[in-house]
Formats: structure tokens, sequence, C-alpha cells
């Protein structure tokens, strides 16, 4: 959590890190100021400091609760330094970052570089700061950085608020199953009490007023698909789809606070109506992989375990795996889970080919087995996200009943 | 506009780029694909060709309608390169990127890099990109780039897009002016029929679900800010702000299509029952200044001609400026406007120091002079969003009314 900063960056040798980047949403950066907005400037910490942040002073008012000293483009000379450089951005951008690492005195040494930005314009920056302040060496990081692992630890304020986001999604996905559950059938198609069909845009827009109404936004873009697009983990479904009995609908929903927020991520698998015999086959084996994943965890352990259960568990049951198939697109196709927080992904991760990550408290996770076959027309998955406890005990987040089949009242129109 | 890609790419003697980065939201990643969503692979593009796309197998149902010529990971032979490099991250990449310039033939030469990504992740990745394929040069640019270059042309479906969103952003401003102007006035409080307080938060949450209700989104977080908030261009507006009467309120409204799509940008000032005579003074300052900036507009001109003209227009009637007083908070602050697309701010720009951009045939663009006085508990801007018709004329998007007085309907309570 961000308590660990400091030792992280002691274990990093890092004299001080330098959060980048534009307009971007910037999930380091929303960390680093408790959310406030900010569309460029530059975050630097001191290791043992708090942080600074520079910011234009249009944009000052809104940092006030970001717990770090503030400061404007102008308490470093930045119109000043516009004006000499006659407006080149290159030079502009070095100079700022230069006036920072200069006023805010920043040894010599290592400098982590943190952020999210345009790739293109930073390598080209980059290149030419390193040239100009041969003193910092820029060091950056790869997947287990000082972020990843800082924000894969929640504080009891963060999670408290992912477990907000949680009851609120929980309600919304009820008010769905509600919804489709009041419709009829009519030829194979749900139909609403006029014989109009309902469309996968019909349940999203239920979705987003009701998620709206919470505080909540549909940022990333929902998965809720039907059938063969339901085989493809990442399909998020066409609005124009009229909806089907004895379809499986994967409705994957990973809503997030407005305004850059915590997330939560949950995923349930419904078939209207009715479900086939190989579809309830293939639930239960992705029921007990769920189970399998759940019962393997142990506070402090290594996370692949888990996705080895289940790998284990698949196979033994004859699905292809990505473990026996590499690259295969029938079975089970992805890792097990992965943290949640800031952003939808984060750290922990929980592939088989990933064996370093480790589970412990304050995580926040997901447990998503599933299995796709999109040439049979049907994809199952099921996700809960977690969190470790203090005790070490892993805890659902994500109280939605993983009933399958979505009976209509509305009987057959 | 996106038929310039090739001429553009031999302006800089590429033989190809390449647009990267993980999840993050990537405007360029979503022009060249039409906006389907991706989480990561990449788009390849040599010139003289039709991109190519390679996404993981789970993502290339999304892709389908893209226009180019997807792969998935298996085409190139991703999962093996993962085992090799026994999950390495670095190590999977770099064979990645290899094995998609081999695979497709890019021949040795200048790439350039686009995308938006973490810029840690990145300075390592091409650091390293770098050192195993000496016969390309990775080529980074700042501000006017490719793609800032191409986008700042719109097509006529790209004008069409946006000219939707600009009239629904205009429904859903007259929606909150009728509601405002339904309440009362009490103590110098708006409140509504039941004698309680109308605040901010009421007003935007009115707005959010109007865009819902249309298909838009509030992505960025619009600005509604009252009195010495909305002195500062950047304040969003506290939602429990209670909204007074004799205030000005700057509602700067930039709602995109839901999923990354096109924006509109638009910006009026209330002042709800009446306004100060200070207030209607700088209003009509902001206004002139406004009209100034439209009647300086030439097509094929430069971008900061108008700037100028702006500047100009606000010294003369006392108002400290960017140029008069370099990094002044009160006065004209900011430059005059920018162009709109995939990106609330894109090119071209016009700023007083940046002397390059020009103004031409395609351009979707804002005009936005505004005011400000902390200290004097007040701010003013009117900004609409215009595009330079092909026969060089400058036509507002924007229809909705420029009036400051907010009238009160409800009387006083």
């Amino acid at each position: 959590m961000k308590s660990d900063l400091d030792r992280l960056m002691r274990e990093r040798d890092l004299v001080a890190f330098i959060i980048g980047g534009g307009e971007e949403e910037s999930p380091e950066r929303n960390y680093m100021t408790h959310g406030a907005h900010i569309m460029g400037g530059l975050i630097l910490k001191k290791v043992g400091e708090t942080g600074v942040a520079v910011v234009s002073p249009m944009e000052i008012e809104e940092m006030k609760d970001s717990g770090l000293e503030c400061f404007t483009f102008n308490d470093v000379g930045l119109a000043e330094i516009a004006l000499k450089s006659g407006g080149d951005p290159l030079k502009t951008q070095l100079d700022f970052w230069k006036r920072c690492l200069d006023q805010f005195a920043v040894p010599p040494g290592r400098v982590g570089i943190y952020g999210v930005g345009m790739l293109g314009h930073y390598l080209t920056f980059f290149r030419a700061l390193e040239k100009e302040l041969p003193q910092y060496e820029l060091v950056g990081e790869i997947r287990k950085t000082l972020f990843t692992e800082a924000m894969a630890t929640k504080s009891p304020q963060e999670l408290e608020r992912i477990r907000v986001v949680a009851q609120k999604t929980a309600e919304v996905m009820q008010m769905a199953w509600d919804y489709l559950s009041s419709m009829a059938e009519k030829d194979g198609a749900v139909v609403d009490g006029d014989g109009r069909n309902v469309t996968i845009g019909d349940v999203k827009a239920l979705i987003n007023r009701a998620l709206l109404d919470r505080g909540l936004v549909d940022q990333e873009g929902m998965i809720f698909a039907q059938g063969r697009d339901a085989a493809f983990p990442h399909s998020r479904g066409e609005a124009d789809t009229p909806l089907r009995t004895g379809q499986t609908i994967v409705f994957d929903f990973f809503p997030r606070e407005i305004g850059g927020g915590y997330f939560h991520d949950c995923t349930r698998t419904w078939s209207i109506g009715y479900a086939t015999e190989e579809v309830q086959r293939s639930f239960q084996d992705v029921s007990d992989a769920f189970d399998v994943a759940v019962e393997t965890f142990v506070s402090g352990g290594k996370a692949h375990r888990l996705q080895d259960a289940v790998l284990d568990l698949f196979e033994s049951r004859g699905h292809p795996t990505g473990r026996s198939h590499p690259g295969t697109t029938d079975g089970y196709t992805h890792g097990l889970g992965h943290g949640v927080g800031l952003r939808v992904h984060e750290a922990p991760g929980m592939s088989h080919l990933q064996k370093e990550d480790i589970l412990q408290p304050g995580n926040v996770i997901t447990i998503e087995p599933g299995v796709y076959y999109p040439d049979r027309g049907y994809g199952i998955r099921l996700e809960d996200t977690f969190y470790v406890s203090e005790q070490g005990e892993l805890i659902s987040l994500s109280p939605h009943p993983k009933d399958l089949v979505l009976p209509l009242k509305g009987g057959t129109a």
C-alpha cells in the first residue's frame, strides 16, 4: 500500500521517482493525488519525503485534497521557460523537468519513471533528458514495478471503497436479472409485454442508468455477449442482438467509481429459460474449477498454484487448456485472475507462466475460470472479486448468486 | 485525415509505424481500428500498405470491422514465444515485436512509434528493442506528429459523427438551462418547489442521465463551477455546493460518444437570476473577444493570429493576459482554442507561443476566450466548436444560446 512506497523505493535504490504524462488517464497519478484530476505537470517524490506536484495554475484548486505539496508552473518559472524556448515543446519540457529536479533538490542517482503517456513523445523526451542530465539514471520497470507492488495491497480505506462498489455492482446485476426474468419467450426469442424483442442494447441501457444513479460508470465497456460471441472472452456483445432462450450469456461487469476511481469485477453466465445439457455439464466444470481455486488458496502462497489446480481440473474433464494446448481458442484459454484496484487488471496475476506473484493480506483479486467453444456457439465464465483479510482469509466481495438458468416469469407469449 | 497517412509517413521517411501500448485508452489506436477495443497487441503499418493488427485471440471478433488485416497472437507464435521466455515479460514482448517486424517484412529503416502506454515500461522496452534490432531506428515525435497531423483534418464521416454529438450536447445544455430556470430564489440560494437547495451535484446528475439516454458520456468530467471556483479554469465544481443567484457559473461541457468516440466541446457562462455590473462588463469583453476571433479567421491562415487578436482586445480593455503578464492567474490566462476529435484536445492549437499551426478545411476547433478573477470571485468563458468547411468557412457546431443571465421562473420563494 501507499505506506510501502519508501521501502519499495529503497529496494530499488531510487533517489526519487517522477510521474509524467499528459491528459491520459493515469492510475499511478490518481493513486498519488487521491483522485484529483490533473492534465499534465509532474509528481515528484524523493525517498523518505512527501511527494510534490507541479501543476498548471488552472488546476491548483483541484489538488487541494491531494495530500501532496502542491506548486504551480509559475513556482518553477515555466512561463519564462516557455518564452525562452520560443514555444519549442521539447525544450520547454526538458527545462521544466530540469528545474523541478533542481528546485526540489533531487540528488544524483536512480530516478524511477512512472505514469501513462504518449509513447513516441516520451521516447524522444527521455533520450534528450538522459543526454542533458547524465547525473540521473532514468529507471523503467516492467510488470513488477514500484507501483504495481504498492497498489497490489489495499489500505482499509481503499478496501472500503471497493466494498461499496462491489455492493452496488451486485444491486445492478440483480436489477438486470429481474428485468430479464420479467420477460416472456416467443419462438425462442425473449420478448417484452408488447411482444417486442429484448436486445443486448436494452439490457445495457438499463444497467448504465442504474450505475449512474449509484455514482458508478462502465468506463471500460461491459461484456454482455450471447452464444458464439460469448465464446470470445473479450467480445462485448452487439447492442442490436435480440436475446434468445437456451443460449449462454457471459455477463462480465467491471464498473468503477465515476472520475477514475476503484473498480469491481464480476462475471456471471446466464442461459435464459433453459440450458442445453452440454452447457449444464460445462457450467458444472467451471463451477467446480471456481471452487477448486478457492480451496487451493493459501495466504502467502504462490498465485500460480490456483491456476495449476484449475488447469488440472479442466484437463481431467477433457477441456483443452493454454497449458495442454498453448494458444488454444477452445476450452480454458486465459489466466485465472488478476488484482483489481484503480486499474481493472492489476497485480497479482494468476497465470501458469508467471510464477513470481504471491497472494497476501490486502490483495483484492479476481478468480474467473471459464470455458469457450466458438464452434459449438457457447462460452461460460464465473468470476468473483475477493479480498485477502489481515487474518489471511479469502473473502468474496461479489454476493450475486451464480445461477445458470434465468427463468422467464412471463412464460410463452 | 486517414487518407493522408502515407503522405505523412513519406514526409517523415518512415518505412512503417507501430502503435503499441496496453490497456490504456489510445486515441491513435481507436483511430486505426475504427473504435474496436483492444487491450494490447500492436498495430503495424508499412508505407503504402493497409495496416495489420496483431491481437489476442480473445479480441479478434472485436476487430472484424476495423478495416485492418487482423491476426492473432497465435499467428506469430506468441504462445511458443512466452513458453520459451519462461514468462519473462520483457523477453516475450521483444520477441513478439521482432516476429511481427519479420513476418510482415518491414524493411530496415525508420519506424515511427505511436500509442499510449506506461512510460517506465516502454522506457525499458525501447532501450532493449534498439539494442536487439539495430537495423531499425525508432522514431518518436513531439506535438506535431504523424497522427496529430492526420487527425487534425476530419473526413466527412468523422465530421458527421461530431455534428451528431454537438446537436445532442446542445439538447442537454438546454435541459440543464430549463431545469434551473424552473427553480426559485430564496435568500440568494436557488431552491426547488419544496424549498430545498439545488446543488451542482443535482445539475450534474440530470446532465449525466440525459447524456446516457443519447449514447454520450461525460468521460473527462465536465466543469460546472460557481463563483471563485469558476475563476480556476479547470476546477470541476464540488457536487454539494448549493447554487446561488448572482454568481457566475462556468459550464464547460465536453461529452463524447460512449466507447472512446468523438468529443464535442462547448462552454457557457450563466449567472442565475441576475449578474453584477462587473460581471456584465467582463462578459461583454469575452463575448467581443469571441467575435473578434471568429472575424480574424482566414482559412489557410496561421492559428495564432486569432489568439493575437483576442490578446489585443483583452489588453485594450484592461485585462491582464498571458502575453502582457506571463504566468498570470488573473484575466485571460490560457490559449484560445484547440482541435477536437478522439481527444478533447488535439491539433491545431491556438497559443501565441505556438506559431506553427494553420487553420484549414477539415479542422474541427474550439474558440474559447475567458477571463478569471479568483480574488473577485468570478470567472467567465464562452466556447463553441467550429469546423472549417471545404469552402474555407468557419461554421459553429454549438447552437446553444450564449445568454449570461438565467432567469428564475419560480420567482422568490
